[in-house]
């Protein structure tokens, strides 16, 4: 603890992004990267944008994104916010929403015991009380336990819900959403729905389209998983106009220009290419079911997934999995936290990184059974 | 105000950028843009990483980049912390360093009263009590104003000075920068100085050379203004370990990732190039000395500038001064507050933009003194 550093920054926890290794080449399953190129069009218009206009500053509106944004969702874009990635979407939201504990009128912030990671990250920088909601035992998010009339919760300053759920990978279903951003409206509480994996789920699992019906609902989306540009930090959220200016607010009074020119020409494009986004999210949808199935013939539990990963727990400790994946050159998420150690966070790469994989951990197994004291009983389940 | 927004949302000032004209072509001099574009190098390193690694997420540690600000400043990869414009940079170190309402030791941190007006916006944001500290007659800061030993303040949680001052243009002796950072070091108070234009001084009046000398003593950079990249966005700070482990902390509490793979090779490079903008650097300088004579020959009182833009008055009131030069196709900044509302700040641009700016200056006030009434006596002086 430096003697320079204020009480907030003593106190702060923060995130623990997911290993990039520099030093040497894994197969790297590891921070649901995309294994598929970015379009060929936002690269094209990054290259188109990298020249002498980079002397001026980019325009602080993020018109063209914004607008990008608007018509593929059928929605105006003064209700579009752009950020330098969703987690600096998310970071603003939690500081303009949400009840501090120097306010009086400070309630918690409802968020699930296991979800991303930096949620209540947020609230410690922002000095946020909040509370955490246990999954069910089947690792499902039920919405009415973020509810005070069906005795969920006895107060509620607002609620953040991803969906789907990571690390899950479990999604909500729309109506329970619909239901509680209801419920919230009239509570007149502010509810964040992070959006990051909802391409990747067959039913479809976005709540966009009801976005007009409830002006306390903020959706956040980003750039990083679907539309394969993890590098380029871009990120938005929708909402009604009120929550886009409170957000703005806080942008503008913090740094005026988040998203450079190189980043604003990318994501529009990138938002503009819906079919080449499709076709890539589709593969990764039928590589992600066809791996699950084979990892339960190897006697694993993979939680139904609606991401662009699967949780799962293999009849070996998650350490020990962990480590022994590292060693073959596979680098996967491990949480080492309670309910959840013994699973493993994995990315859905190409065919050929997953079968690499799928190989991997037959042996693993393998051996581990052999040996046999590494076997822990109770985690040789599967979902079905 | 919405019902959404917390106490925080609605007490902020947002900071309001200089106009980014998107319908008309203008001479730009409003937002301290370089006239000259960027390093070919940067813009070569930018192309070639704009390609299909762009799907993984960016090195959270900007590695390169503050490798290449070590090797220029003779300071450690340690020493240096990169952000997404030293806009965002200052707005962390708000966050990490200075106390806030809610604490028992909130003591207010002083900057200037005339200076770059995001200050206040950051105390606003981070809620930190601050107390402005009156310019000198002459515009020029007296660092002893800001000492309780010299008797200039009661209390001090801390200082933030730029230097030079912007929008005067002024700088401060170094002299006296060192015996500020050696007396707030002995109060244990951060002294964060900004150097956003220091690049534009004659005499070089950057501190770095003394930052192994103050733990307390943080400075900040930007490539928007002498690396000519304000449409990259890419700022860093050089400091001590500890205040360089502050400024993370509060960063991986918000956004892991908050500078994009473009950025990072566009920064690194253009850090290198020390000679292309050293050449540039001197250019702008030489300019701006022969447009302040020339301004002067007109009547015109110019501060004297360290920085890439002159802050002057006209025999015509700032309002009336800045609505011609704009209707005549050239934009500058007119700030409406006490003591600067007859004063404008020019950006300097190429020698052909200044030439044309000088003839309509000359044109305009010709025009005004014949009319006679928009005259004010007392702004008729120079600098001399």
């Amino acid at each position: 603890m430096s003697i320079y550093w204020n009480r907030r920054t003593k106190n702060l926890c923060p995130y623990i992004p997911g290993e990039q290794p520099r030093d040497r080449q894994f197969i790297k399953l590891n921070t649901n990267e995309n294994p598929y190129p970015p379009s060929p069009k936002a690269i094209e218009a990054i290259k188109k944008a990298a020249d002498d206009r980079l002397r001026l500053y980019p325009d602080p509106e993020c018109t063209a994104f914004r607008e990008a944004v608007a018509a593929r969702y059928a929605v105006r874009p003064e209700q579009v916010f752009a950020g330098n990635g969703s987690d600096e979407v998310l970071g603003f939201a939690f500081g303009a929403f949400f009840a501090d504990k120097a306010g009086t009128e400070a309630e918690p912030v409802l968020f699930p015991d296991i979800t991303y990671s930096f949620y209540p990250v947020y609230a410690k920088l922002w000095d946020i009380p909040c509370r955490t909601i246990p999954l069910a035992n089947d690792f499902s998010i039920n919405t009415n336990d973020y509810t005070i009339s069906s005795g969920g919760v006895a107060t509620c300053g607002g609620v953040v819900l991803p969906n789907p759920n990571a690390p899950t990978g479990m999604a909500i279903p729309l109506d329970d959403i619909v239901s509680l951003a209801k419920y919230l409206e009239q509570q007149q509480k502010v509810f964040i729905l992070d959006e990051a994996y909802s391409a990747f789920s067959n039913a479809g699992c976005s709540a966009i389209l009801h976005i007009a019906q409830h002006p306390n609902l903020l959706i956040v989306h980003t750039l990083s998983k679907s539309a394969s540009l993890a590098g380029l930090r871009a990120g938005f959220a929708i909402g009604s106009e009120d929550l886009i200016e409170g957000l703005r607010r806080i942008r503008d009074s913090f740094n005026s220009y988040t998203l450079d020119r190189l980043a604003l020409a990318g994501a529009a494009a990138a938002i503009a290419d819906t079919a080449y986004y499709d076709t890539i999210s589709r593969r990764i949808i039928a590589t992600r079911e066809r791996v699950t199935e084979s990892l339960h013939k190897l006697g694993c539990l993979v939680l139904p997934s609606a991401a662009n990963f699967v949780f799962m727990q293999a009849p070996v400790s998650g350490a020990d999995f962990f480590a022994a994946l590292r060693e073959r050159g596979i680098l996967v998420r491990h949480f080492n936290k309670e309910r959840i150690a013994d699973f493993l966070r994995v990315t859905i790469g190409t065919d050929e990184e997953m079968d690499t994989f799928l190989a991997a951990c037959e042996d693993i197994i393998r051996k581990y059974s052999r040996r046999g004291t590494k076997i822990t009983k109770d985690t040789k389940g599967n979902n079905e």
